[in-house]
């Protein structure tokens, strides 16, 4: 294999997460819990990562292909999913190994999905652990490694690229590593500042970290049974609301301002239509529900969290949606499969690829009525490529496929209908609840191991935009990587 | 208007609607029935076609631009199913006229999907006009038009286009008008033969006529309750299902062999998939559903009748397969999305455009493996043009969004999601049952005048490929009509 640099990428990629598993372990150490699954993990990744990362001499690599970047990012999520579920196994809170690797996929992926039927008997440093792989996985590890142990510039782009989501992707700064950097200052500054506002309305500091780290990286896992219901606190709740609509929003529009210091000239369609669709189904979701709960505002106060916590795929719930009425079930569903703006942490198909979709249709439309007229579709003011026009149609259908194919393969086990089809949903759009048996008090625990394993491939798939997964199964990349 | 080319057109169409009329109006007078409700709608459509002719001189007539055969075609339909309500009005049969729009549209379209609750208590000569409409709607009445009445060439070739399905949209022979011949002479050859084998089954005469046009213009209208399951008969249901998989194949393909009279150097990818997805589909159901209803062998009689069915969108059924496990459940809805081969009865999204989305997807994994590689995309050896290729993805976008639109709209009512969801699909693609309460079992009774409206509005898009009818809500299609 002459693609050694996909090892060293590897290797790194595995001493980082080595690094990272010291924080729950010291965090075992503070409860007088046992340190001793973080550390066994802690030792298995560096026996692992040492040797992968010998045969490789600096001034032997050349530059990185696209293909092979897609390629890393795919076998590096997949190698710290493998690696990251031990704790959970060896501290025996999840003991069969395929449910391991579920939760830790899911938490790495900013998913949330849980098999785990009662949270509030975990250890807290395996809580923390559980949390904490929200926080590392949002931002993407690769963009962090760059942070931490910048690569030459033609390697990180295409790393950045496969890691990054969305339709349009660019660096902020010239360099990657940069970028790299700027994103994660950007991001605990945002985790940091909701640590602060949860504890000042009272929550522990423990919880506020948790509940930070499943925010911002919009994972959705708590650490209670019932999710942010739990504290039944209206302060808690809109603060946890608001940042999951911050953490929904391109990262790039956060730093331009900031180096701006103005919001003039600042121009943003997708934020716009993001804004508008949480407007439009909070208040209608309220109406909906307005008379089951008792009054159009304490549906207000529901809605507006559940809609930021669906549209964003965190996953929070602070009342259980699935017995909400048909309109509101079935537009949640549908703000599962739109998710949130492009170069955030959230998952779905994105909302700039919705505004491409719109757009290309009506001007398809135009076109029909005019054909010998030149219509043009832009972004921001930008003219789209026809490239990026057509990757964004094919993605769509890919993901659509992805569900069909996955609504099958899961059908077979004969749970109803409901289920199967949201299991899908929350899984490739990294949400966390469904409706139906996998509903906010329900969880995935009753899906057999192969059911598991497609849905833990569904996560990935969604956190890496499709293209870095699916490559790793086809016959002319590999050719191309060996060759 | 100086578009008055398409009021001369929607005057024929109206014309031939009344001439129509008049088969229903015998089979009245055969079983003594009132000729009354066919007579006045004969009446009225006379009243109101003639004037619309009127304004036009031929000499005039400058050729049809391509906007102006879609919107011909979309109001043509529209007109047509206004009118075809009143027999059922003014019969009393169902004296809501939003419902008898609904059933027309219904029978028009091949959809197939009902809001009466009881068949068998009608009169035969409103279950023969039910029936007869899918029959006009099957090849589409403009396509008869131009056989009975050719236009001038340059008419004829952008109205075919948008009454046909499908993503390549071709003439047989170098004449418009004569390739709407050897459709129709095709289509009541089929028809034909399958009355002989009914009636050879000892399916009575009527019976045999009704179920014909329900079979192949992929109707799925029948005379009694239980549809085909009525008989209880194999033979016959082995006939229906025949003669509903023969009509779900592109006529120009039956064409062709007939021109050649032979099979050699017949190639069609469409055919492969479309039967190698029924086989598939038949075998994995059967094998599903064969510990329920005693044995494989029943199993596969049930199970090829349904996917024919499904597939094809014609709707007949001979078994509640609501109660079938989730795995068929699954399979059957996905049917109904792929649908029949394009350039036949069928609806759905068609085969065709299912390999093209297919082929597409591959195509850019490998381009994205080898960035510097020319990939083409080819469909019968021939290569796809890039136009073909953008239309169908952003057909599929628009099903898809049509789908999202319309489960929207009708949860406002409240009913079950799987009900909303197969309602929606059901319509849009020409179907007729769907699961849930409008299962094989159930009907659209239930919904409100206003979903029902929007239902009916699903099946028309359905059966014209969207195009036609969305062109009637756009701004810019009537200011260059009115220009």
């Amino acid at each position: 294999m002459k693609s050694r640099i996909v090892l060293r990428i590897l290797s790194r990629v595995l001493i980082i997460e080595a690094g990272l598993l010291c924080l729950p372990m010291i965090c075992a150490g503070i409860y007088h819990e046992d340190t001793a699954p973080f550390l066994n993990t802690i030792v298995i990744l560096m026996l692992v990562a040492l040797p992968l990362a010998w045969p490789v001499k600096d001034q032997k690599i050349r530059s990185l292909r696209a293909v092979e970047g897609f390629v890393s990012v795919g076998l590096s999520w997949i190698l710290m999913s493998l690696f990251g579920a031990l704790p959970y196994v060896f501290s025996g809170t999840i003991p069969f190994y395929i449910d391991a690797f579920f939760e830790t996929v899911s938490g790495l992926t900013t998913t949330g999905a849980s098999i785990l039927t009662d949270v509030e008997s975990l250890p807290r440093s395996i809580l923390f652990w559980r949390s904490f792989s929200h926080f590392i996985g949002g931002m993407g590890v690769l963009v962090f490694m760059m942070a931490v142990m910048p690569l030459d510039e033609a390697h990180s782009l295409h790393l950045m690229r496969a890691e990054m989501t969305g339709p349009v992707k660019g660096k902020l700064v010239p360099r990657a590593s940069d970028t790299a950097k700027i994103l994660y200052r950007l991001y605990i500054i945002l985790t940091g500042t909701e640590v602060v506002f949860l504890c000042l309305g009272g929550m522990p500091l423990f919880d506020s970290l948790c509940t930070a780290f499943g925010t911002t990286a919009t994972g959705g896992f708590g650490v209670y049974n019932a999710s942010i219901g739990y504290y039944d606190n209206a302060y808690l709740e809109m603060v946890v609301a608001v940042f999951m609509v911050l953490s929904g929003v391109n990262f790039n529009l956060y730093y331009l301002v900031w180096l701006r210091r103005s919001f003039k000239n600042f121009k943003s369609e997708e934020l716009m239509v993001y804004l508008c669709i949480i407007g439009f189904a909070t208040f209608t979701i309220a109406c909906n529900i307005a008379n089951r709960v008792g009054g159009f505002l304490h549906g207000l106060r529901l809605s507006f969290f559940q809609v930021a916590s669906i549209m964003t795929s965190t996953g929070f719930s602070s009342v259980n949606f699935d017995m909400w009425p048909s309109f509101s079930k079935v537009l949640l569903v549908l703000l599962m499969i739109i998710g949130a703006c492009a170069g955030s942490t959230g998952g779905g198909t994105k909302v700039s690829r919705l505004i491409i979709m719109v757009k290309t249709a009506f001007t398809e439309l135009r076109q029909q009525a005019s054909p010998r007229s030149v219509q043009r579709i832009t972004l921001d003011g930008n003219r789209l490529d026809e490239l990026t026009i057509k990757t964004t149609h094919i993605y769509l259908m890919m993901y659509a496929s992805l569900v069909v194919l996955s609504c099958l393969f899961l059908s077979i086990q004969g749970i109803d209908l409901i289920s199967t089809f949201t299991s899908t949903i929350a899984c490739l759009s990294n949400i966390g609840p469904g409706l139906g048996a996998v509903g906010p008090a329900g969880n995935f625990a009753f899906w057999n191991p192969a059911a598991k394993l497609v849905l833990s491939g569904l996560m990935l798939l969604g956190r890496l935009d499709i293209y870095a997964v699916v490559m790793l199964f086809s016959r002319h990349v590999w050719k191309s990587l060996l060759r």
